[in-house]
């Protein structure tokens, strides 16, 4: 028996009809469909994708260890979670010596921040792997809010809110067009680098961008400071646009 | 009779798969398809789309104009190009005005670095106006590259290969992963500046990334210095991968 295949599925950022033909058709071929979920938690992946399942096929949830008692910068948690990426490849790896075609969904683009990338750098060396690229979240965060973020000779940046706040200051101020992650609690911070890079005016604060309940208003208008970690800031480029 | 609506639609990075189900529909509901291309050439997003048009839609050429007698950086280039998107802008706004649906197809994504937005700026203020996000053409390279381009906190970044050298040299030390766009000619000086960023021997080239005949070698391999414009040059970032 011939060993299978890999395939890092991208599902797109929420809606499922930004799902691709391509990821469509993997989804349709896979013999085992595996997908990243929190322990208790609905995959929101699988979700996304859920209409694209093949009736009865075989289902892998690869569940996150709760890590909630260690700080995430100590050995203990890089461990934990190695360990854990370690059992899923493994997991994975099994279905491939037995010959099947295992997709792996991914919201968004699998090779752009997407934990398929863990399986990948395991298991591609191995065993034949193809990835379906799909619509990153940003692109479905400054499409939704009809935003143009970057045009000819910009410089585009993607920066972690989780930056010191004078490191995010002086890279908004280099960018022409940027897109912050990962908001949440830094929401205070960044506001405060946004304006001293002088592009808080421009900011736009977007939470669940591609969701039925999305919500954008410019960053400036915005009175609180309270963000759930997955938001995102959108400071668009193109000023001197004609 | 109420006005039309403007949708930009991406198409992706060339693939005809790597549409999404969402701009099938968008393509196939559309009353007017319009596209891109130089005068004399087959639009390439049409070429990607094609199977989806509706057979009879009314389809809408905007042809570039023919400049290659004035330099880019001119003031004669630059009104050529404005009056270009602002005649384009009025064929679009007529069917618009008449009521009608109008998809413009657009390779990759269509907010980012899209001619589409040239559009978007001058019509979405007067009319209903959607956007359709697509897989960007660079997601389809690393993709087809099988390349982790960047991971958790790695700060990334689209620069284009016109920059000065000390400034490339300058920014790709600083980034984590970076996307270096519209190579051609720069190659030579490109290459010099990721040597001088210590980024060389994780560069990978890519040329015509997404099409069945893709090439794609680690820069340092590469032994001479021809490179079409379009061709890319992938840094990709997740150095401290566990």
């Amino acid at each position: 028996m011939s060993a299978g295949k890999l395939i890092g599925v991208g599902v797109g950022p929420g809606d499922p009809e930004l799902l691709t033909l391509k990821a469509m058709r993997a989804l349709g071929e896979a013999d085992v469909v595996a997908h990243f979920a929190k322990a208790g938690n609905e995959s929101h992946s699988r979700k996304i994708a859920a209409r694209h399942l093949r009736p009865g096929v075989t289902e892998v949830a690869l569940l996150y260890p709760v890590t909630t008692e260690l700080p995430k910068c100590s050995a203990g948690y890089r461990d934990a979670i190695r360990e854990f990426y370690d059992g899923a490849a493994r997991t994975i790896a099994a279905h491939l010596d037995a010959g099947k075609t295992v997709a792996v969904i991914s919201e968004g683009d699998p090779m752009f921040y997407g934990s398929y990338m863990h399986l990948h750098v395991r298991l591609a060396g191995h065993f034949a792997a193809e990835i379906v690229p799909g619509v990153t979240g940003m692109s479905g965060c400054w499409s939704a809010a009809g935003l143009p973020i970057a045009q000819g000779d910009d410089v585009f940046c993607v920066l972690p809110a989780t930056l010191p706040e004078g490191e995010l200051a002086r890279r908004l101020a280099e960018a022409d067009a940027a897109v912050v992650m990962k908001v949440g609690r830094h929401l205070p911070k960044l506001r405060r680098a946004l304006g001293r890079s002088g592009r808080l005016d421009r900011a736009v604060y977007v939470e669940r961008g591609t969701m039925t309940d999305a919500r954008m208003i410019p960053l400036a208008e915005k009175t609180d400071d309270c963000a759930p970690y997955f938001a995102v800031v959108l400071v668009p480029g193109w000023e001197g646009r004609s």
